[in-house]
């Protein structure tokens, strides 16, 4: 039981936004934004990094909500997904996107955690400043959701298909309406 | 040095958020509202939610800058502000926001951490549903920006009286104007 009123059948982070829609209107352009708009990084491959982050925060509603989108973006099913989270190391990524993954992943632990030599790898690998930059952010943006989410333990479906069958939808809808409206 | 180019003395989260003008509107309205919007909690109180959690992450910048401003706003000296955020259980806080400054705690470890007996504890203590809401949003947030301004190693003025002695401009500035102009 969510450990403030909630809405029924509001799932995730979509139920505690609906109560505060003053603060969901910059925090929804803010993800935006950052996730859908104009980037070298593509929307698969930023939303890869969401689910990752996601996954090592535990974040159920997170990990599946934006693991069914990445891999509608990506084009793969969720046993390649499951695999890319386990070990994203030994995948056939790009060497690029194994360094940012690599830099996210820290970030998940901690700001601190992200040494010089993972930088630098990523830049060797042909990252740009900004790609970095926006690999920061949205591993710590998702420490913050993955937070939002369950430290007001939100209802979220435990059933997998509930997410990849939104998916489509999602992609098309974006971050940027009412929250409440999804 | 930080992991990407940042114009030169710009300290903490504002030379990052300078280079992305477009990300940065958004954070800065979020931040306006959760921080200093109309609330029953205190600004200096949200303040003193983001000083602790920026402590316990150890990240120097926000826990000076927050640190200061919720000194300002609270009227106590920098050698309260440090036993605070050493141990705000034996303090002279009310019992609601200790309690809430316990969920506050849990949140930076993980989400999953808060659970219904410190839920509990805040709501007989007199906290209301949007102040549980909003604490573990403030702590939630704080996880992201303290990761953003060290995930990318950015600087930070070590003299603790650069943050005090900019704390009441600070106060009246806000956070809803752009970051780099601040």
């Amino acid at each position: 039981m969510p450990h403030i009123t909630i809405p029924e059948g509001i799932p995730g982070i979509r139920g505690p936004l609906s109560l505060r829609p003053d603060v969901a209107k910059p925090l929804s352009e803010f993800t935006e934004l950052l996730m859908r708009g104009e980037n070298s990084l593509s929307r698969g491959e930023r939303e890869l990094i969401a689910t990752i982050v996601s996954a090592r925060n535990n974040c159920f509603f997170c990990e599946q909500a934006h693991g069914a989108v990445a891999q509608h973006y990506l084009q793969c099913d969720t046993k390649a997904m499951d695999d890319l989270k386990e070990n994203f190391h030994s995948s056939d990524l790009s060497e690029k996107m194994k360094a940012l993954l690599a830099i996210a992943s820290q970030v998940q632990q901690s700001g601190k955690s992200v040494t010089p030599a993972l930088v630098q790898d990523a830049y060797t690998a042909g990252a740009t400043e900004r790609e970095v930059h926006d690999t920061v952010l949205i591993a710590a943006a998702f420490c913050m959701f993955n937070r939002y989410v369950d430290g007001l333990d939100t209802w979220a479906p435990q059933d997998r298909d509930f997410y990849t069958g939104r998916a489509q939808q999602a992609a098309e809808t974006g971050y940027s309406v009412s929250p409440v409206k999804k």
